[in-house]
């Protein structure tokens, strides 16, 4: 073990949880959406943490399945950011923001102004977005990945070099002599890619950490891996075995490399959904209160990813030994092996199915050795440089993470005791960068 | 006089005030363009002073004359404004934002958001921006004006659509019966313009005002009367007389009316920038030492306005009787008459330009009443129906005119003396609308 720490974020939706009904849990607000009170709460209780960062996911449109489904995305990511940004110090704060449905120039200001407010804090997790629902909003249909990625890069350049465009030493702001900035500090970009391009300069002196952070995320396909291989620090995973973070991070770093950059200067970040409870047994009954609505529906899919057949007359049975014997996790779902271990130790469908096995991350459930156990292993067996972590409820849910697995954390030597600097690059461990990166060479043809 | 009150906004700009050496000023802090905590004094002050609303211009680009000039725009519009929204409660917060450079999707989303997150308090500029160095920041050339204006129709149209896409009563979020939202109280708006257009729904609730107060601004063409008209509950005005607000005044009222409104449901504002000081004398002091430095530059201006010529080495003198005989207002600049009442008053030219005769909206200096003076006769002469202050300097002009001028004119009974509400409509006197106005027939060819 070297002294590098593990890294925490949260991610932020539309204010209850991570779980499908989180809203309807005991103590919790139904008016959480459009309360921003009670996001600026939760990202509170994440800094008293010593989280480095909040990070917003968002799907620009209305989800098919909204009713008794929530919105699932929080209001809009840039204002809310910068509201919470006004009632916390240090806690970073990554929005997601789009290079196809927005201007190079509008992200550009609009993230570096966010930096400049919250002494060095933003973050911008740059992505395509490739579904219809989303592109119809903007009266578009879906482009080809090939087009969307072009863009891409060629959005994060303007992005950068406008964010560089500012001399780091052009503010004079002399009173006396009458000079405000030095304008040989202020020269354009000139940058004219197929899809975008601007002239800039962009009016934005740097920040405490010069400019804000470019993170991706999603599954890591040839493209997405060019992409944050020449400009990401961070990256956002989905990954429910160790394997696969080991796996995904040495490609992500290995993509950093190929781009001419150190593969230490983007950390890698792996999901885990949490149910804080005193016991193994109180967490699952807390899910099944929460969630258990939506169990009988998973059913067919927990057959599949086990191999056999699941009846819903089974639901408060456990798996019978001839089930056991002829259960085998599927290769099409990474979610099988897990899942299968859960259904081992004699748990009963209902509560295999409370364990969030067919979750859209690795889910912990009970005391703070559970959680912490889940953290340290990970984080030691290389398979992810720090979390994002997803409360099933935040009401309750960030301070019991906070209060019981943080401290278990640190007296592990894992974890943080204070925040390692004051801005978001420090609290990631990545370089400073202002402008361009001058190592990396553009994608000829991304 | 009827019982309706004036209403009173204040313009911000990068946080130093109305002139161009005010960041010179004593007591101002030459950092204030980053500090997001001095434009949040200066919206506080502004809030103490029962004013309705903050407007941010914008250009978003760097002027050509930067240097020993500063910026003149705040950071952003969107994030600076949430910031404020945070530390306020009663104040309005209106931002420009350009039709032609922004998604409609992506205004209605962040406008609507901070209509949420500031409880009903949000305005949108909508502006089309003819700028080449704009445009040039996002790469393309200036569109001519019937196309900028076809596009900001459209804009507007979407934007309005997409604000009222969540019906009133959707938002069931009953936990009992696990009924978060009605879907079928979020309908798409399928709009689909010449240059943009959206599906929608947007997944944002009514704020306690239900949708941001559109605003317009600028000088009065048929084609911004066109759009005004149809889609704006506050008009920025740009006028140097009474008789140049009252016609402006007017023509906006009139073009409401043409479009199927009330022609009260549009309010006009005039300029004016400050100097609040013990005495006249002192006033022009104040603005001698602050700007006296480009006074020199401005005297072939003043001497094309009063039609005589003036020299360098009679700063400090008076025009003399046969200079006085001579003179006459240029009919090429609205400004010349009052210069030119200025001049007869014998003061120097030094003073003259002092008295800000060449700014860009009207100058009152001097104590409370002057200022007063102002306002209630624009007022009463029907010239504006309320105006947006432009302090000289932030730092105490803010305060020196709510301490000194906000009390005058509530002994007058010209000003509230209270929020007449909470919500930005409620204290502009605007009614309700929530999506589209009915009674407004799109433009056909704007």
């Amino acid at each position: 073990m070297t002294d590098t720490k593990m890294i925490l974020g949260m991610a932020m939706n539309d204010g209850y949880g991570a779980l499908a009904s989180s809203w309807r849990a005991p103590g919790v607000h139904a008016d959480n959406y459009t309360d921003i009170a009670a996001n600026i709460r939760f990202a509170q209780a994440a800094e008293r943490g010593g989280f480095s960062f909040l990070f917003i996911p968002d799907f620009p449109a209305v989800r098919a399945d909204v009713g008794r489904q929530t919105i699932r995305n929080i209001l809009e990511p840039m204002t809310s950011l910068t509201a919470i940004s006004q009632a916390t110090s240090r806690i970073g704060l990554v929005a997601t923001g789009s290079t196809t449905f927005q201007e190079p120039f509008n992200h550009a200001r609009q993230f570096k102004a966010l930096d400049v407010l919250s002494h060095g804090r933003a973050g911008w997790n740059a992505v395509t977005t490739s579904d219809p629902a989303v592109a119809a909003n903007y009266g578009r249909t879906v482009a080809s990945r090939a087009e969307r990625y072009e863009r891409a890069h060629e959005s994060v350049q303007i992005v950068q070099a406008l964010w560089g465009s500012w001399a780091a030493d052009a503010w004079v702001k002399d009173k006396e002599s009458g000079q405000f900035v030095d304008p040989a500090g202020l020269q354009p970009v000139n940058l004219q890619g197929r899809y975008v391009a601007a002239r800039g300069p962009l009016a934005i002196p740097p920040s405490e950490q010069g400019q804000p952070v470019i993170f991706s995320s999603g599954g890591p396909s040839p493209h997405l891996l060019a992409l944050a291989g020449r400009y990401a620090s961070g990256f956002i995973g989905e990954v429910w075995t160790i394997e696969q973070g080991r796996a995904q991070r040495e490609m992500v770093r290995r993509a950093a490399q190929d781009a001419g950059r150190d593969p230490d200067d983007i950390k890698y970040f792996a999901g885990l959904m949490t149910t804080v409870a005193p016991s193994v047994r109180e967490g699952l009954d807390r899910r099944i209160a929460i969630a258990g609505e939506s169990f009988p529906a998973q059913l067919p899919h927990l057959s599949a990813m086990l191999g056999i057949a699941l009846g819903h007359d089974q639901l408060d049975r456990p798996l019978s030994p001839s089930q056991l014997a002829e259960a085998h996790a599927s290769p099409m779902d990474p979610r099988s092996e897990p899942a299968l271990e859960v259904a081992r130790r004699g748990w009963t469908i209902r509560e295999i199915l409370a364990h969030g096995v067919i979750d859209y991350h690795p889910v912990t459930v009970g005391p703070a050795e559970v959680h912490a156990d889940h953290l340290q292993r990970w984080f030691e067996a290389g398979a992810a440089d720090g979390f994002w972590l997803n409360p099933d409820v935040f009401e309750d849910g960030v301070d019991a993470f906070v209060d019981q697995v943080v401290p278990l954390l640190q007296q592990r030597g894992v974890y943080p005791t204070d925040y390692p600097g004051r801005t978001l690059r420090q609290n990631l461990g990545v370089p400073e960068q202002y402008g361009l990166d001058p190592r990396v060479v553009p994608a000829a043809n991304a």
